[in-house]
């Protein structure tokens, strides 16, 4: 009864009706699909009123934006809808609510966030959410935190660690992160004119040397269940507000690289800035994104070590000081991860909003070329950045 | 039919005939049970000319010498089997044979190992194989390598993770190496005499946060299947020939842990030997032992690079200097690993022969401090040791 078809509205409606956990299910009468996504169906599921009441969201078997040649799998539904409800447990003020999901249909239905909008579009726009960075950094604390070996017991975490494994989507990863951009890649788009700074990433010797690191460290580290893809479209905002959606990339992982994703999406929109807004309203919400940058850090790293202090089961982690050691290398990872995601996002496959929507070509080209160094100024110097401030003062620096 | 019972020696030697896969088994008529380990039967099987032909291992519900209230999962024999065939895969030469497995039994067959000796008897009586180091750091740079993630496509790694998770036997290593020595704990057992010492450990901040850090890279860094326990009681050497067995603590875990704990051995030799050799012998003895650990460093650590820039298969791995930075941090984690061999062999619970054989108390005394101390030294050391000339200049320093 539950083998996988691709849904219709009307499917998706009935479906809402059955499991959305609406009061009065019958009220719900049509579904509006609103997936800009690459991955999946996502219908928005309306009442007789026209007001937007659940989400029902579908894996597609294939990738949308290529088509049927390039096949997917289904159980990224369950790796989403399950990631999603293991960090929901931790920290369910900035996870997007899970209420059902269907494995053979591949299938979830969560909650509407018509309330919201997706935070990218907002940092395009040049609007402010001056909260939303803190409360990034809590839920990358407290999910990070509470899916590590602080706290989970041994038993637990090498059970979750197999739960979670995802091969597929972590291929992606693998490729399309550590790969395709410091290679003459067919995936690859970037302005002609940056061709030359392009090519000299490829035989870029300590790059190329920290950029392997990177990758295996993703391959291997499973230090906590991540999102996994935790990039400002993948993050729904409000006054006040901050949920994380999209987590199929979910699976245990280095901390430092949901951590340098994040912070890599608000770097992007730093140095997109001069091409998207007239220059005092760029010159301040840089300074905003700068502002974003040091608390993000400083919340995760406060939160992830307040909570180590009061919940650390694990008696060696438990050790005076340790948490901090931890953090540390937390920290030259994220700076890593940062530069690899500023690095894919302008070099590789998976442009975004905040660099293709600069009208000026040549302006256009200046904000990628000011992105890809940046990001190969922090994978080089990852090991060496003393704290967040000397991170700014390096992207500063930087231009 | 094959549901679990303990075997009889009879049960044995049937069992041998049936899954022996020797000529004539009909021949096989006695079985001697051998075992001196703590955690299984161990049946030699002969034939009616008195020769021994095959050994049955069985694994036990319990803990041998504590008794059926210590249960311990039957799982492991299937995780020793798989791991030693899977690395009989990459290095047959020493690696012992399993010819046949059976889960429900907890019972696997291998070749007859008559002809060899356990590496750590010989070890104390100051016997010398002058290429066993050599080999094993071959055997460690062989099956190391080839379960990487420099050469195991990422769907298979992630997939031999699970398959080789083994919650039970991983804790015994977690609690027994990296929290028993460092706390006061009834298991911990030494001479009176280093109370003092060890409660020193107990409370040095940097050895404790470095002893963290390896614990959590225990957990969290699935880099290779380790072997897991190969220290010279699970190593059998005869003149030119050494085979590694016992391994059922294999895991996917750091490359380090089973580097650093077939050095650590070495290093406990090395500081009991004056009190099991007279002085010329033990100083004769003592060279070697330096000489062993530089060859096994440095067979493995070449073995490993060679390995690597012939047969990666990871594009961004394979970046020219990459495999050199890896075996780096391999290089450290070794050290550190190898300090806590030290020192859970002679503050915790597992003692070796190499100091219980010393006769004069006030020597076993000596040397057991010697190997403490020179435990503590390279724990805190890890980072910054240069290389294996370096690491052997600071054991001649430690006395």
């Amino acid at each position: 009864m539950s083998q996988y078809r691709t849904f219709t509205a009307a499917d998706a409606v009935d479906y809402a009706r059955q499991f959305g956990g609406v009061d009065n299910p019958a009220a719900l009468c049509s579904a509006e699909e609103i997936g800009d996504g690459n991955l999946n169906l996502v219908f928005k599921i309306y009442d007789d009123q026209g007001n937007s009441r659940v989400i029902v969201k579908q894996a597609l078997p294939y990738v949308r934006c290529v088509g049927e040649s390039w096949p997917l799998t289904l159980d990224r539904a369950r790796l989403e809808a399950q990631t999603l409800v293991e960090h929901y447990k931790y920290c369910p003020q900035h996870t997007v609510k899970i209420t059902h999901y269907d494995a053979e249909l591949a299938v979830m239905v969560m909650e509407d966030l018509s309330s919201h909008r997706i935070w990218r579009g907002e940092l395009v726009k040049g609007v402010y959410y001056p909260q939303a960075a803190q409360q990034l950094g809590d839920y990358l604390a407290q999910t990070l935190f509470h899916t590590s070996d602080f706290v989970l017991h041994p038993h637990q975490k090498k059970a979750e660690v197999a739960r979670f494994i995802n091969p597929e989507m972590c291929e992606i990863t693998e490729d399309l992160f550590f790969n395709d951009p410091y290679t003459d890649h067919e995936r690859n788009s970037y302005p002609d004119a940056l061709e030359p700074l392009v090519a000299s990433l490829r035989d870029d010797d300590a790059l190329r040397i920290a950029v392997g690191g990177l990758k295996h460290r993703f391959f291997a580290h499973a230090e906590a269940l991540l999102h996994g893809d935790i990039h400002s479209g993948s993050i729904f905002v409000a006054d006040g507000s901050l949920k994380a959606i999209d987590a199929e990339f979910g699976y245990f992982g280095p901390i430092g690289f949901d951590v340098g994703t994040a912070i890599g999406n608000l770097l992007i929109n730093y140095c997109a800035l001069p091409g998207l807004l007239p220059p005092r309203e760029a010159a301040d919400a840089r300074e905003q994104r700068l502002s974003d940058v040091h608390s993000l850090w400083t919340t995760f790293a406060s939160g992830f070590l307040a909570l180590a202090a009061e919940k650390t089961r694990d008696e060696a982690l438990a050790y005076p000081g340790y948490s901090q050691a931890f953090v540390r290398k937390v920290w030259a990872d994220t700076i890593g991860y940062c530069g690899t995601e500023l690095i894919r996002r302008t070099v590789g496959m998976s442009h975004v909003a905040d660099m293709k929507q600069i009208a000026d070509p040549a302006m256009r080209t200046d904000c990628i070329r000011n992105a890809i160094n940046l990001g190969r100024t922090l994978i080089l110097a990852a090991d060496h950045v003393e704290d967040v401030d000397a991170l700014i003062a390096r992207i500063r620096q930087a231009g």
